[in-house]
C-alpha cells in the first residue's frame, strides 16, 4: 500500500531521530530554558539575518489559534480564505480559543488577495462589526500553491495600511520555500509578514511547530500567551534537537525538496492522461485531481489517498516518496485502461 | 550537577525510546487512527477491567483544561485545592479556555477533602453563584501526598451527591500507585472518578498524556473537545507507541517505583537531620523540606533544586534518580556541618 | 424630518409608559421575584397554549449570543444566513461570548433554507469540524421577509433529525406574526421551534427582550446562563411591566399591525415608480429599494433612512408611523420628478 | 412591609421618571447618537473636570466584565477582594466573558489594600502564573464602606508601579460620594483610577450605568468591548435621559445622602442595643449586623432584609427610606425586648 494520503502520515526522518536520541542524555532544563532551544533560537536567527523571537509549540493548530489570541483584542476579526486549515478544520478552535471571528474569504487558486482584505477594511471603526486585526496566510496553501514574496507584500501592505498584523500559517513552509527558492526572509518577514508559524511536523519532524514574530516588542510576551492556550511543551529540548536536525545543512529544504519533486514529477506524468484532470498549479507536495469514481476506487485498493468532494482527489507526497511511487501510480492508471 | 529539579527534567526511558524507533517504519494513519493507538486503547481496557474512552493528547495542561471544558457548561465551576497546578500554574488556561471560575479550598496536606466540596455545593441553585459542576483531584498531589481509594471515594461521593463530576488530574499518577500498591482501578473509577488523566511525559516519555473517560456516552464526543482545545496529535502513533512502551511488563510502575523509593531513601536519611525538617509526608517522588538559605545556596552548587517560597525547597526524584544522588546529597550535607 | 431609519428609534409606546409609571410604587422584589414578571410569565402561557420558560433579558444581542451559549457545546456551530444579525452586526459577540463558530449559508429573499441546514449537517460526526448544533432563524428577517409555519416546520424537521436545535431571533416576531396572522405557538413551538427571542425593544418598548425555552429541562437551567453572560436585569419588574402592557388586549399586534400596514402602503405607492425597484417582498415593516444615488441624496434632506450598500435602501416603518409619512416620501418623489 | 432588602428594590425616582417621559417625543438617533448622551457627556466632563470618555451600559455585572476584558489580554489576571461582587455574584461572568482569573485577596472592612496588589505581583514575568494586569475596587464596598482618596491613591500607585490598571466598580459610587464629600475627580482620576463604572441603577435609576474611561486612546476603542459583550443599548436616549437628571442639580447626591443618612440614623439607633453588634462601619447605606436568628425571624415579619451567612444580616437602605422605618425597626426591636 503506497500512501499518497497525507504528510503527516509520513514517519520521522532517520536525522531527526538521531537528534532525539543524542537529545536524550541524561537532565535537562525544561520550558525552553535547555541548550538546544539555545541553539535552535541562534539558528534562526542566522537563518532569517536578524534577531527573531521563536517559540516551540506542539502544533499546528495550537500555533495559529495561540498566534490569533496574541495579535487579537476579543472584538477582533480574522480574514483568511474559506478553505483555510483555521476556517474549515480547527473545530471552531480559533472562534473559541481566541474569541475571534474569521472572516473568510474565497480564494483564489487556494490564496488570498489583496482585494479580500480591502472588502472586511470597510468594517473598520463601525462599532456594530467584528473589527478585522489580523490577516492569516497559509503558505503553501491548503491547495499546494504558494505566494511570490510579491503577493505577500501586496497583502501585508494593505493590511498594515489598515493596521492589521499578517500571519502566515506555515505548517508546509519549507515546501513553499523550495519551490520559490529565495531567502526564507524574503518570503516572510521582508515582504512584511508580522508572524509565521514554521512547520516541523510535516517535514519529517515527529512533532512541534515553531511560531517566531519578528517584532520583540509582541514576541516577548507570547510566552504568557503559550501557556495560556497550553502550548508550551515541558521537555522541550526534544522540539528543538529536531528542529535544529531540521536546520542542519539545510535538511529541511532537502526533505521539502524531495517532496515537491515527487509530486512534480507525478504531475507531470499525469497530465499526459486525458482522463484525469489537474486542478490546481502543482507548486509543492499536492496534488489536486478530478477523475472518475469508479477508477479512484480501483486504485485506493494500491494507494492511501482522500476525497475532497465532488469528484475532486488530493494525492500529498512526503519527504520519503520517490519516484517509484509515482511510477507505481502512474502503470496502475495504465492498467486500468487510461489514457 | 546532580538534578532534583523536576521529573520533567529527567531524559526519556531507553525501552521507550526503542519504541519510538520501532514504531518509526513507514507511514501510519495519523489522528489515531494507526495500530499504536489501537493497541494503547486495548492494553488500557484490560488494565482497567473494563472498557475504557482514551485520548492521547500533547501534554499536561491541556489534559486538565480540555477535561474541564468538556464535563463544564459556561456557567461552571470547579473546585480545587489553592495549590491545584489547574489553580497556580496554568496562566488561566482554565478560565480562559473552559471558560470556567475555580473555587479553590485550602488544601490539608496537599490534598482536598469532602468539606471542601460540600462547602461550595451550598451555592448550587443560586443563579448569582458559578455552579460547581467538576471536583478536579490532583494525584499524587502538588506535595507528593496520596489520597487512598477511601479519600478518594469519599469526595467522589460527596460530588456525586451534588451532581458534579470528579476529575483526576494525575501526571503523577504512576507514583500515587507505586504508593498506593492497588489496581489502578480501585484508586479512580471503582473510586468514583469520572475522568483521569494518566500521565505520560513525568514518568519516563518524551511527551504525552492520556486522558480517560469512564462513561461511554461522555467520552465518545470527546474527539471534538479535544481538537476545539488544540490537542489532538496528528502523528498519533508516537504518543500512543510511547505509553504501550510504558504499560509493557509494568514499566510504568516499575519507572514510578524507582522515583518514589529513591525519594524515600533521601527522606530517610534526610530525616537524621535536625537541621532539615521534611514538610508533608514523603509518598511518592517529592521531597518538600525547610532549610537555612545559605546552606539552600550551597547545595546548589552541585544540585538542581527548586525554592518553593518562604523557606520551603523542593527535591524531585526520577526513574532515573538512584542511592548514589541520595547519598551524594547527605554527604553534601554532612560536609557543611549539618546535623 | 420624518424618519424611516429604524424602529428602534421610536419612541416607547404611551401605553408602555403608563405601565412604567404604574409598576413604580413603592419596592419590589428584584431579579425577576416581583409580582410583574410572575404577571408575565402568566400571559406567556396563555399566549402559547402551554407552560413556558420565559427570561426578560437586556437586549436582543445579549439574547441571541446567551441562546447560542445555552444551547452549545464549546466545539458546536450555528447556522445561519449571511445576512442575519448575529452574523453581521454583533461585533462578534457569538463568537467571544458563545465561543462556537457561524455557518453562514446564503440566504433566500433573507431566509434560511433546509437545504442549507443538510450541508453543513455533513460535519456531524468529523473530529475537525465545529459541529453544528443550533439552527438561527430570524423572524421576521433581516430583508423584512417572513417564514411560513410549513417554512420553519421544513427547517425544524431537518435539524431535529440532526440533532440540532432551532433557534428564532425574533426581534421583530411581532410584526412577523401580525403578517401570518396565525397563533404565535404555531409559528414558533408548534413549528418546531426550540426557543425563541419575544423581541420587546423595536416594538414600542423602552428596553427588554424576552427570550422563551419551551422545554422545561434546558429553560430551567437558563437562569445560570441569563447572569453568565451579564444579561439579568436587576430592577426586572420595569422590563416586565412593560411586556405585559404590550400582551394587554393584543398591543404587541397592533403595533406590529401598523407598522407593517404604513410599510405595505408605502410599497404599494413605491411601485408606481419606474425609477424605483423594490428588493424584496415588502411582509412587514421594512422596504428595501433601488434607486438613483442622487435622489436619495435629495430625499435624505427630509428623511432619515439608511443605505444598506450598492444603491440599496432600506426604509423602516414603526408603530407611530401613518399614512400621513408615506405620502410625504411619494410626494416628495414626484415633486424630484420621479416616475 | 417596609424593605431594607437592596437598593435594587427601591422605585424610580419621581424626577427619573419624568425626564423618561420628556425624552419620549418621536423619534431619536439609536446607540448614542442621540442629543440626551451628547449631553451626558458634556455634563460628564464638567463633574470630572476633564475631556472623560463614558458609555452607557446596560447593568453593573455587564459594566464590569465588559472594562475587564477591554483592559486585558485573555493571560491577564484581575486582583479583587473576596468579597467583591465580581468574585461573588457574577455567575462566573468575568472568567467566562473576559477570559481572565480572577486573584481574590482577603479584605480589610470590604476593601483592598496595596500589600494584597504586591503580593501577586510577584507573578509578573513568570509565564506559568496569570499575569496580573488590573486592580479592581468596589466603591462603595460590599460592606458599605469606602475608600478614602488616599487609600485609593496608595493603591493606584501600586498598581501602576507594576503596570496595573486600576478599575473602580462604582454601583454605589454617588453613596461613597456623598460619604467623602469631596469632588468625584478626587476620589478617582485625580487618585489614579482608569476607569470606572458609575451606578445608576442603585441611585434612583430604572436601568442603566455609565461606565467611564479617563484615557482617550484606551477609552475611545471600547466602543467595539461593549457590542462584543451585548451591553450595547439601541434605544439610548433612555439610559442617558435618566443619568441627565441625576446629574441636575445634584440629585445623584443628595438622593444618595438621603440613603446615607437613614443607615446612619439607624445604625446610631441601633448602636445602642446590646443585643446587636455592627459588623463594619456604617459609611454609606448599607448595615451588617450580628442579632440573635430567633430575633431575625420575628423582624422579617415586617421588615424585608437578608442574612449573609453565619448569623449577620444586612440592612440596606435607599434614596427613599426616612426615618419614619428606621423608628419602625427600632420600635419592633423593642417590642422583642431587645436591648
Amino acid at each position: 500500500m503506497i500512501c499518497f494520503a497525507s504528510d503527516n502520515r509520513a514517519p520521522v526522518h532517520p536525522k531527526v531521530m538521531e537528534a532525539l536520541a543524542a537529545a536524550n542524555i541524561g537532565h535537562a532544563p525544561a520550558y525552553g530554558e535547555d541548550k538546544w532551544t539555545g541553539r535552535l533560537n541562534d539558528r534562526l536567527n542566522v537563518l532569517f539575518g536578524r534577531e527573531v523571537y521563536p517559540f516551540i509549540m506542539f502544533g499546528g493548530t495550537g500555533s495559529n489559534v495561540a498566534a490569533m489570541a496574541h495579535l487579537t483584542q476579543g472584538y477582533s476579526a480574522a480574514i483568511c480564505t474559506d478553505v483555510s486549515h483555521m476556517n474549515t478544520s480547527e473545530t471552531g478552535a480559533p472562534e473559541r480559543m481566541a474569541g475571534i471571528k474569521l472572516l473568510a474569504v474565497p480564494h483564489s487558486d487556494g490564496k488570498l488577495t489583496a482585494a479580500g482584505v480591502e472588502k472586511h477594511a470597510r468594517a473598520l471603526g463601525n462599532e456594530h462589526y467584528a473589527q478585522p486585526r489580523i490577516v492569516s496566510l497559509t503558505q503553501a496553501t491548503e491547495f499546494g500553491t504558494v505566494y511570490t514574496p510579491d503577493e505577500t507584500r501586496a497583502i501585508c501592505d494593505t493590511a498594515h495600511h489598515y493596521g492589521m498584523y499578517v500571519y502566515m500559517d506555515g505548517s508546509r513552509i519549507a515546501n513553499a520555500a523550495a519551490c520559490l527558492d529565495v531567502p526564507i526572509a524574503d518570503m516572510t518577514v521582508n515582504a512584511g509578514v508580522d508572524a509565521v508559524c514554521f512547520g516541523g511536523t510535516k517535514n519529517g519532524m515527529m512533532y512541534g511547530e515553531c511560531l517566531i514574530f519578528f517584532d520583540k516588542w509582541v514576541g516577548k510576551r507570547f510566552i504568557f500567551t503559550r501557556k495560556n492556550m497550553a502550548q508550551l511543551p515541558s521537555k522541550s529540548r526534544y522540539i528543538s534537537a529536531q528542529f535544529c536536525a531540521l536546520l542542519e545543512d539545510g535538511l529541511w529544504l532537502s526533505c521539502a525538496r524531495m517532496a515537491n519533486g515527487s509530486a512534480r514529477y507525478l504531475a507531470g506524468r499525469l497530465g499526459g492522461f486525458n482522463d484525469i484532470k489537474i486542478v490546481f498549479p502543482v507548486q509543492t507536495n499536492q496534488i489536486f485531481l478530478e477523475m472518475d469514481a469508479k477508477l479512484a476506487l480501483e486504485l485506493k485498493k494500491d494507494f492511501n489517498f482522500y476525497e475532497t468532494g465532488g469528484g475532486c482527489y488530493r494525492l500529498v507526497t512526503s519527504f520519503d516518496t520517490g519516484k517509484e511511487e509515482a511510477d507505481a501510480f502512474i502503470q496502475k492508471l495504465h492498467s486500468y485502461g487510461c489514457r
